[in-house]
Order: structure tokens, then C-alpha cells, then sequence
């Protein structure tokens, strides 16, 4: 399969990338590096990477930025900014890139677990995250042509516990590994409209 | 109690005006009706009902607004329609009006069950239903003074299925008292960062 990878570079990317690279055709996706460069926040820069990329069976993201904030510092913008980068980045794919998708082609994007099991700081990921749950679901019943989509939920990674563990006291991690497995599950499976908890 | 019901002129407003406005102090929102008057979608109105209404011991939501739409069809402004109103415009009920809530006293918005059992055209909806769904939790963590914060999520209300029914085939629907029940339990009880599913 030719697959579009977004967010190539980040470390749930690269996890993405150890699981399927081997088979399938990787064209890498990210704002700075990679095959092809586009910003989910910005529709004209995921045009023309879509444009680029011609004709394609998966479109996997694992990019998606939030802000994380106290509650009572959180403002509109704040929460704006989510909306409009992993949220709204995400459904471009979806709205811009199916024209481009084979019939029984795959959407697989990203959520992560704060939406079930939130922490201080949160709420603008917690909001996005069920967001993304909640669209997915119903997208799945509107695609055309056999095209499917599903959701990846994972906890905190393995490898981002260094840096972010501080913040989720007492949650268990995952390893990277099982969320490579999780876009496979959904790319070369043939679910629909399933979120696929990885905790 | 002193409660502020936003919305209280809807279908589900009425039904919760019913069951609490006969032991507890009703403040009545509405866009152009009530005691007051406000947009979810407009901060500034929300601001000035707020300071009009003082202290209060209950912040109750029955209001929101998304545009339903083929999913080939919904436009990032479509999407940006609903996230500013019954998304965002709730959450500003959260971060506006809690400043005159009292020790102890609760939010209570409100979604709908399209993010868990979806409908052709309710991208949108779901979308945002979700995202209630996740801020609810994740707020519930960090609001002080023992304040509380739930969401009701309803199914489709026996008072609607004439004008709605169409659109959620063989979907069971609920009698708006049981949805009424449901902010009661909210706001009388002691719980939060529930989702209290009406189905």
C-alpha cells in the first residue's frame, strides 16, 4: 500500500513507521522534514501535499498540537488553537484528502487518552481528544466508496515518559511498538468507525 | 437554590424548568425570551447576565447550536459554528460564570447522544457532543471551592421526534421528564465530572 504518514517525525510517527515501513510504501508527511511538507493547521499547505502525493490507499496522522494550561488560565484562544490544529487539522484530512483515497482506503488519526482519564492542565486536550472520538464515529458512516476511518487513543508512551510522566502521576505507559500495531490494525484490517484504545 | 437555566425556552429547558422550578429560585436565559437574555455564542452577553444575575448556587445549560449537513458538505466554518456555540459557548460558562458560584455549587450542560450512536449528517454534532463529553471530565479535576461540573447526554426527546424523529431511524427517544430527573441529579446531588446518559 501506498501510504501518506503525517506527523512522520514525532515519536508516535517513528513508532508508525517501525511497524509498517518495511511493507508498504511510506510517503512521510511533516511541518520542517520528511518526503512532503504541510501543517495541519493550515488547509493550503495540506492541498498541495495531498496534490503531491497523487493517488493513495491509507492516510494515517499521529501530529495534532493542544495547549496545556491550568483551567482558569485557559481563554477562548487557547482552546482555539487545539481546535484548530489537532482537531479541525484532522478533519481536513478527511475532507480534503479522500478524493484522493482508493475505495476501501483508511483515515486513521489521533486522539490520546485524556479524554477518559484526564489531568490537571488537560481540559483543551480532553475537549479535542472526545471531539475526535465523537467525529469519527459518525464520519464512518458517510464515507463513500468503502473508505473507512478509526481513531488511536493511546495512553502516555513509553518513550515520552522522561519528558512528560510529571504530568500523569500514576498512569501506566504504553510501548510505541503497540501503537504501530494499533494503525495497522486499522490500515491493513478492515474496521470502520472504531476507537482504538491503546492503554 | 438560585439557578440560572440558559435556554430555558427550549423543549429540554422547559422540561427542566418543570422539574426544579417549583422547589428552587429560577432564573430564566434566553436569546430574545426569559429574565434575562444572552447568545452562548457571544461573551459579552454571556459577561453582563452573569453580573445581572449576582450570586447564584446552580449554572444550568439547555442551549447549543450545530449545523447538520452531509459530511461532504460541512465546511470548516460549518464546524466553526457549532465549536463557537454550544462547544465554547458552554465552556465560557465555566470560566465566566464561576466567580458568582457558590461553594459546592454545580455546572450542568448539556450534549446528546450523537457522539455514541451517531447519525447520517451529525458529523458536527457528534464532534461536538465529544468534546463536552472529554471538557467535562478533565474540568471536573480543577475547579475550586468544591465546585462541580456534569453533562447530561440525552437521547432524542419524546417532545421532538414529530419534527426530528426522520433523522434518527429506529432510535429509542426519552420522555423530557427523565431529562429534567437529570439536571437534578446534577444539581441536587453531589456528583461530578459525570456523563449522566438519558437513554
Amino acid at each position: 500500500m501506498k501510504i501518506l504518514l503525517f506527523g512522520a517525525g514525532g515519536t508516535i510517527g517513528q513508532a508508525v513507521a517501525r511497524e509498517l515501513g518495511s511493507r508498504h510504501q511510506l510517503i512521510r508527511v511533516g511541518r520542517t522534514g520528511g518526503d512532503l511538507q504541510a501543517d495541519l493547521a493550515d488547509g493550503a499547505s495540506l492541498r498541495a501535499a495531498f496534490e503531491k502525493a497523487g493517488a493513495i490507499d491509507a492516510i494515517a496522522c499521529a501530529a495534532g498540537n493542544v495547549r496545556f494550561k491550568p483551567l482558569d488560565q485557559l481563554s477562548d484562544d487557547d482552546y482555539r488553537f487545539g481546535i484548530e490544529d489537532k482537531l479541525l487539522g484532522q478533519v481536513r484530512l478527511v475532507s480534503l484528502g479522500g478524493r484522493q483515497l482508493s475505495d476501501g482506503g483508511s483515515f486513521t488519526l489521533i486522539s490520546g487518552i485524556l479524554n477518559y482519564d484526564p489531568i490537571a492542565g488537560g481540559a483543551s486536550a480532553s475537549m479535542v481528544n472526545g471531539a475526535l472520538d465523537g467525529f469519527v464515529r459518525a464520519a464512518a458512516l458517510e464515507l463513500p466508496r468503502g473508505q473507512r476511518i478509526n481513531l488511536v487513543s493511546p495512553a502516555l508512551l513509553d518513550e515520552s515518559l522522561t519528558k512528560y510522566g510529571a504530568f500523569f502521576p500514576g498512569h501506566e505507559t504504553v510501548p510505541g511498538a503497540r501503537v504501530g500495531r494499533a494503525y495497522a490494525k486499522s490500515i491493513e484490517g478492515r474496521i470502520t468507525g472504531q476507537i482504538i484504545r491503546v492503554i
